[in-house]
Formats: structure tokens, sequence, C-alpha cells
């Protein structure tokens, strides 16, 4: 995990902090003219905010790197995103409020159609309805039986997406997927990069070939494909790290999930960011951290909506003044990466950051932008800072040496 | 130590470096209007100079650290700030210009008075005399003894304030401090976190018992409380890792002994930025690197004296001619960190940093200033880089790799 020096550091009080993160925020031109997505929304409340405090640009992971929502997430808040980095598996599990133990591997599965020579005909099997997922889940937890005692658990996502466990002593989770990628080809082996692993994959082919003749006869959802494998880990909580009670108004799986592993708290899902806002009002004297969550700009972003994305941008700050007016010690207005509506699709462009406290440097810029952005008094620096910034500018940092 | 890299490619020559450090330079504006300290400081030749040559922003140890004076030198220094950070009793030993051994462990002694159970009632003994201090270790010096022929020193500071060093063989120095930070409270016991500093608390505890029969008639100061216990390390000096010949210009003890520490002479006590500079003339062709250190900026800043602050910058401005004339290769002006006036405290902003040099790149900055320096050619980075930029702008760098 980054920084135990600013560990060391960190003292409990009473001063509140705000992300309000924007997923993929950043973004760009379209056909190399005018400005970007947040360059174009109208945002005086964003602006009016950076006038008066400070601002800067944030590279998730480090140059270059594009982020998944996972590392992009644990950088923001505070973790190196490389070193945290897990399977989707265990952030699945997690967004499914599955309890994971010690003693637990997790998979994603997409329920898939192999055809009569046993090669991958459809890898999702037809984004089979959530109901047939459920039935297909169910009929499998009361034939599939694993040796040694060894325990499964298999949980419905949505359409063609579940979720495997398998629990036992001594498993390990560095194991390739057995989605092969492509059609016409049959499944991949799963293989154990190491004992712990190969031991695990023994379960897993026999979860597989008694799921295979279970479900021969299965028109749709014949066979299941597994990806990002991964063994659970603990990580330190916010509250471990920098006693931080924290609180987390996300509405998406992942995000919650992602929340829960670092000790969240988990809001209850709100409609949209008038109730998350009302969530944070009534929650407010019970906790010290609070991560708001907005999917539409990323989900934007990923359709290519250019305007779309604005127009979730320009709702956002018709909404900051009811955040602001709660007074935080240090309010942060970010994202996690870009999704650059020309690009639709994550990226490792610069972030832009807004940062108001009582506590900031004024610095020269008047508008939130990634343009007016370089100008700013945070100047250019990766995700795994941010927490550090967020706790100075709240009073939460003890000094550092004689 | 950062940078075994730099340390392969130093050259020794004779082209000279200062530091000018103003000690807490970076500031802020007040009550959210206005220009930060240096902003508002007339700063004629410092805006030359830096309109001429190069500037940028250096962050002391990490984004969001608010380091002590210690950490905040050592990154001037060249030296990781984390890696080198150091317990303040070894600190003031090489204040007091004490050579310690590396059988050595110091700590910093407050003279303190407990009541009839045992209690602490004065942290600080009431701020007793000087005289009455150096009576007191006096006294414990003539009839304190320790076992197995372990070695004490016992020198007063100021005040309440004394240094603390025991001697002797396998001595480990990870111990907590004593003083328990309250009052109606007993001292704490010094507890060792191996076995090296639990052979130290041994006689620490011998010590601590026998100074408390020897002076338990003392009205004031009947007891001693230990702080910052600390081995003694050996730093690789200036000349060693940089072949730098340097001379410390700077009148506090702290400064002066972490000078000390990195292998710097130390030049007489002087009695204002004049004298200093006068004795940098006199030095001049004796050293490479001169360290000249101005208090007054950080004083002003602790008291809330933005005023004072501003001026303290002025007087300095006024004299910077007779620094320039002195035609060094690379002149630095900055300082070890912020401590805006607007907090009364350390903080974690960037620091200004004006560099001169033939070798400057010349960037668009017009004036020396927080906000100005954003636009500087030399970015915003850690402290522990600026040794290298000086160096390199001196011309004591070889060129890395073929």
């Amino acid at each position: 995990m980054a920084g135990d020096l600013i560990d060391s550091l960190c003292m409990e009080n009473d001063s509140k902090i705000i992300f309000l993160i924007l997923d993929g925020l950043g973004g760009m031109q379209v056909d190399n003219a005018g400005e970007s997505e947040l360059g174009t929304a109208k945002t005086p409340n964003m602006d009016k905010l950076v006038a008066e405090n400070t601002c800067g640009l944030m590279i998730p992971v480090e140059h270059g790197i594009t982020p998944g929502s996972g590392p992009g997430h644990f950088g923001l808040f505070g973790y190196d995103p490389v070193e945290a980095n897990i399977g989707r598996g265990v952030l699945s599990a997690s967004g499914l409020e599955f309890k994971l133990t010690e003693r637990d591997v997790a998979a994603r599965v997409n329920l898939a159609t192999l055809d009569s020579s046993g090669n991958v005909s459809d890898r999702r099997a037809g984004r089979i309805a959530t109901d047939e997922n459920k039935r297909i889940c169910q009929k499998l937890r009361e034939n599939v039986r694993l040796s040694d005692g060894v325990e499964f658990f298999l949980d419905t996502e949505k359409e063609h997406r579940a979720l495997l466990v398998v629990r036992g002593d001594g498993l390990g989770g560095t194991i390739n997927d057995t989605d092969p990628q492509l059609l016409g080809v049959p499944p991949l082996k799963p293989e154990g990069a190491d004992a712990a692993s190969q031991k695990t994959t023994r379960y897993l082919m026999e979860f597989l070939d008694q799921a295979k003749k279970i479900l021969a006869d299965e028109p749709q959802g014949n066979m299941l494909l597994l990806r990002g494998i991964a063994k659970h880990r603990r990580y330190p909580t916010l509250y471990e790290r920098f006693k931080l009670n924290a609180y987390a108004i996300a509405n998406y799986p992942m995000y919650r999930g992602i929340s829960r592993l670092v000790g969240m708290d988990i809001a209850p899902v709100s409609q949209n960011l008038s109730t998350q806002i009302d969530e944070l009002e009534n929650s407010w004297d019970k906790y010290s951290f609070f991560f708001m969550h907005i999917k539409e700009t990323d989900a934007c972003g990923e359709d290519g909506n250019f305007e779309g994305k604005v127009a979730a941008i320009e709702e956002t700050d018709a909404l900051l003044p009811r955040i602001t007016k709660m007074n935080p010690d240090a309010l942060i207005i970010t994202g996690d990466h870009s999704t650059p509506a020309a690009m639709r699709a994550h990226s490792w462009h610069p972030i832009p950051v807004a940062l108001a406290s009582k506590l900031a440097r004024r610095d020269p810029v008047k508008e939130f932008s990634e343009n007016a952005c370089l100008g700013g008094g945070l100047g250019m620096f990766e995700s795994k800072n941010l927490m550090n910034l967020a706790l100075a500018h709240a009073g939460k940092l003890a000094k550092f040496g004689a």
C-alpha cells in the first residue's frame, strides 16, 4: 500500500472530506476541434469554486497508463493502484455483497454456449435472460459436488453474468481465464501458476466437468467461462490507514464493491444525484469521509456521446451548491480516469481536479477545464497522492519530523 | 540516501553554489483575499533574477506532507527526507556541538516538576532559569553512576532544556519519550523496541531512578523527562556524496546541527544577514557550497505576522545584490517548507524556487511568487531533487552513460 509515512501521520478529528467523483471526467476535443466535454460544459458553480480555491491535473496510475475502474478508484482512495490491483472476480463478489473469506477464490462467470464439437459458439449465451441464468445456477448448485469437502457458491448477477466462489484450505488464485475470447475454439483449461493455484484448478476442473454434463441439454448456456479469477485479500481499511470513517454514496455494484473492500459503509442505492445528496445531508454527522460517485459521465464517454457527457457535467454543476453548503473542510471534484467521448473508451489522459478548502493556496485559475487546470497550484500529480492532499487540507495530518 | 546515481556523477571543481534559504518562505493569502507574503513583498532584485533565469515550485518530502525543520533541510541538501529522518535528540546534540560517537544514544531533556505522588505537575519546571538548570545538571553529573562502565553526559541547553547522552557498547535508540505530554500522571517508562534499545533503557532507568532521589529536595526540576531519543548515525557528508566543500552560515542551533551532521563547516554566529554576507565574502575562496539560513521568515509565519514576514523578505531582497555580485555559478533562493502566516504553522504547500545560473534555461516568468513560479521552467519537483539541479547548473555533474 502506498505511503507508510502518510499513514503514520493521520489524526482522527471531526473535519469532513468529500470526494465528488464524476467517473471518466477527463475528455478531449472531437475531430481535433473545439474544447473537451468539461471545457464545453457550462459550469458556473465549479468555475467559481476553482476561482476561489485551487486545482490541478491528476495522472491515474502513471503516465500513459489507462486504468480500469479498479485501479482508478484504488488510486483515488490513496492505495497504490498497481500494488492494490486485484482480479475482477473479487470486485464482483464485493459488488454482490458476497462476504469473501480468507479461504476463498472468486471468478466472474459468463454463461456461454458450446456447439456439438465443444467449441464456443456464443460467449454470452445470447445474453440469456436473468431468470434463465438463475435456473441454470440453481441446477448446478443442486447437482455439482466437489471432493475433499471443498465448497462452492454460484450466484447470478445479471443476464449471462454470474459469480463463482470456491472455498477450501490452501487455495491459490493465480489462474488464467478460461474464456478464449474467440469463437470456434474450446474453452481454455484453467492452469495454476503455483502449487496453491494448481490445487484450485483441480476443483475448478471438477466443477467444469460436472457442469458440462449437467447442462448438456441446455440449448443456451450449456457451459461456463471463468474470468478474473482471484483469491480474496484483505485491504487495510480507510479507518485503519487514515482514521477516516468513510461512507460510499455510489449506485453501481463495482464502485460499491471497491468501497466495501477498503472498509467504507455503503449507502442504500439512490435514484440520482439529488437523492445521493439527500443521503449526504442525512449522514453528515456520522462520517468524516464521503465518496459520491456519478456514473453518467463515463457511460456517455464510452458511448461516444459528447453532448450527453456535457449534460451530465452540467447537471452535476447545477446541484453543486447543495454540496458546498455542507461546508466540507476539503471538497475534491475529479474523476477516476478520463473517458473521452472521442475515444469511446477509458484513457490515460490526466484528469482535472478541483480542490476547495480554507487551507487551499489560491491560484490564478478561474475555470474548471483540462486546459485551465494546467495552470493550477496543485500541478500535475499521480492519483495516489490525492488522498494526501485531501487529508492535509482537512487538517488531518501531523507534522513529519522535528 | 536518495540518489546513488547523482553521487556517482559528481565532479570536484572550483564552481560555487549558494543556497539562500528563507525558512518557511512559502505562504498564502489571508482570509481568502490578496496575495501571499512573497506575492505581496516588493522584491525588485529577486524579480529581476527570476526574469533573467528560471524558477519553479518545490514539494517538501511529498504531496501533503508538512515537514519539520529536520526533514525540510535534509531534503534541501539532497538527502531523502524520509530515510534521513532522525530523532530530535541527535539534532540537539549536533546543535550543541556535542560530538556524538557511534556508541552514543542522545535524548532531549526537559527538567520537570513532579508532585508528592510522583505525578507531573509542570512539564517545564516553571521554565526554570538557565543557571538553575546548570546547577541541577552539575549535581547529577557528580552523583549519578551507571553500571557496566556506561558513561553519560548531561549538558544544559537553555531554561528547562538539556541534552542527555548515554555512551556504551551495543546500545539501541528506538525508545519512546518518557514525557507523558499531560499533567497529573507519572512520567512514562522508557521501553526499547528491540534488544539493543532495551539495553539502553536499563541504563536510562538507572539514571532516572538515581536522579529522582538526588533531586528529591528540589522545589522545581525534581525530575527529567526524555524526548526524541535516538542513536547517533553517521551521514555520508556533502563532500563524500557530491564533492562539495560546504560552509553553513546559519545562526540557529537546529540548522547548525543539521549542517554539521552532513559534514559542513560552520561559520561563527552572525548578528544579521548583512554580517552573514560578510562571512560569505570572507570565506568565498575556501568553499564550493554555501548554505545561508534566514530564520525570520519562518518565525514571523509561526507568529501569524504577515507584515513581518513580508518585511523579512524585503530586507533579504535589498541585500541580494551583495550576494549576486559574488557571481556564484548557481544561486538558489527558496525555503525548507512553507509557513503561511494565515496558518501560523509549517505547511505542505509547495515552496517557490528561484535558480540563477549562466546555464539556466530562461523561462517566461518575470517575478518571484508562488503563483508566478507555477509557470516556471523547473516545474514542480520534490525537494530531494534540488541538489541535483544545483549541481547540474554549477557544472559539477558528468554525463551519465555513453
